[in-house]
């Protein structure tokens, strides 16, 4: 499988082929592939690629691709679109694990299935997300939650996609989203692709725009939304959602059901993925001291309090949140 | 005068000479010298050094000295102390402008009497403000307020070296603090030579702290307060101030008089100095679109409503503000 290496944008665009699942696995480990739909796409796939490489022998056939299929879902523990991803794959192999043949052609089905699902619940969350803003909506992001991080088109950026394809000319503020500027990097790059007016500004800069009266939304993604719709999204959401709420400005979260799991009853339950300290004290130009420990946790937890709306393809949730299992 | 440069810590240790006003003035843009007490110490210094290069005819040796002064306070906006050193210096010129000798010798002694003063300061706004705390504090900071940002010892950072020589082992939080990372680079570095415990993190990992109650205070430095409590510093600092109230931990300013602004009203009289683009967009390795706008202040400002306390030389200050001229 071919992937867009994001960790080289906005200077270069290299694309890169995936020829076996360690390959796909570094892939998502390093970022290149990142983004809760986009690693649910990387995870069925993964799964089809494990398969196309796995040998014939039907014992084996099985025991490989199963082996394959859990280290995809080990590569990243927060986002639960990839074991959902992972997991539909298997689903679809139905009786055919005796016949590699077949699974391969069902394999291959569901994933490109899966991938327009995703797509298609994009544009679903763009329409209702876009029915809660006017013209000229100035909207906070965090991260990338474009078509960057889904099979195309986008979550939160869906929503400003769709105010923009509407003539409704939204206004999207672009926090760089530190230690891999995800925001700066992907998310401008997006909005510039697509003629969207934007700023970038320092994380920490967000704080005195609600101040000056400047945020009127705040539209992000998430991870994994547990049953009361606590939500984990990258590192710095929960700020976000508390300074909002400090300002009266609303806070929606835009994601496909693939990222709601209803067998996580709260936040407190999600496990953050700890990253490397390399991302944050540099290696090249060295920015920590040696002998400073560093914390770089991926993501946070927003509680639902301060979640206004919760908006998937099936429409705008709003609390109390109970999702079924 | 020799300065360190501080672009080039942690990895280089590197003393600057600076044998002009011009030289001076470009070490303070590129804040080589930062840290509203240690821009004040380098205004009266500066205005030492005009004098030293100034020719000796009486008329153009005043003039002389006044320009390069108003180039110096120019140099930087929001912190008032700079603007303070530099009129401090100018006053104690008193009657000897017509003599180049005398007035070179009183600019020296108020230099080092102005520098002298400060750290003086310094060590009353660590004992009054170590105070607040028991023992193992974990105290949450912003940039840099410690001895690299004053004449020695520090403000924010002098309560917690205060704390640390009372053998109370304060723990500090340090956000990194972009984009150019006086936190990561300078905190981290000051703190580690004490042997003070630490932790970098991500400015946008700060909010989860206060979530998993990991924060017992945010202890922070200011560039200028306004009559009424208002307070600019760092970039960043109004958002702790809010993520603190929400979670119920106060936020204490730890400053010297000198950059109390009686004459400035309230916070939104305060004037904002926006910084480069290249600071957040990078120049070796471009990390924001070229045609992706920027935004960049240096600064915010906390409204007094969420200042626990004001902490300055002559003690702890609380609600309500009311400074005088």
């Amino acid at each position: 499988m071919v992937i867009l290496d994001q960790t080289q944008l906005p200077m270069l665009r290299v694309e890169q082929r995936c020829t076996s699942v360690a390959m796909l696995i570094e892939a998502i480990s390093v970022l290149a592939i990142r983004g809760a739909p986009a690693l649910g796409v990387a995870g069925a796939m993964g799964v089809a690629l494990a398969a196309e490489q796995a040998a014939d022998a039907a014992a084996d056939f099985q025991r490989s691709v199963r082996l394959d299929a859990a280290l995809l879902v080990a590569a990243r523990p927060t986002a639960v679109n990839l074991a959902v991803g992972v997991q539909r794959a298997l689903a679809a192999v139905g009786d055919a694990w005796e016949n590699p043949t077949v699974a391969r052609l069902r394999l291959t089905a569901a994933a490109e299935q899966f991938h327009a699902a995703e797509v298609w619940c994009c544009e679903q969350i763009g329409a209702h997300g876009a029915g809660l803003f006017g013209a000229g909506a100035r909207i906070c992001t965090i991260c990338n939650a474009g078509a960057l991080a889904t099979g195309g088109y986008g979550t939160a950026l869906g929503v400003v996609r769709r105010l923009h394809a509407d003539g409704l000319e939204p206004f999207v503020w672009v926090p760089e989203t530190r230690p891999l500027l995800q925001g700066a990097r992907l998310t401008a790059w997006e909005l510039g692709q697509e003629g969207i007016a934007h700023a970038v500004l320092p994380d920490a800069a967000v704080a005195s725009r609600f101040g000056l009266g400047l945020i009127d939304a705040v539209v992000v993604g998430a991870d994994r939304i547990a049953r009361n719709g606590d939500t984990a999204n990258k590192l710095g959401t929960f700020g976000l959602a508390i300074m909002a709420r400090h300002h009266g400005v609303p806070l929606y979260v835009a994601a496909p059901c693939t990222t709601i799991d209803p067998t996580t009853l709260e936040g407190s339950a999600i496990v953050i993925e700890e990253r490397s300290r390399d991302e944050v004290a540099g290696t090249e130009r060295v920015t920590v001291p040696a002998d400073s420990p560093v914390v770089n946790p991926a993501f946070d937890v927003t509680p639902a309090s301060l979640i206004d709306a919760i908006i998937t393809e099936d429409g705008v949730h709003r609390a109390p949140y109970a999702f079924a299992v």
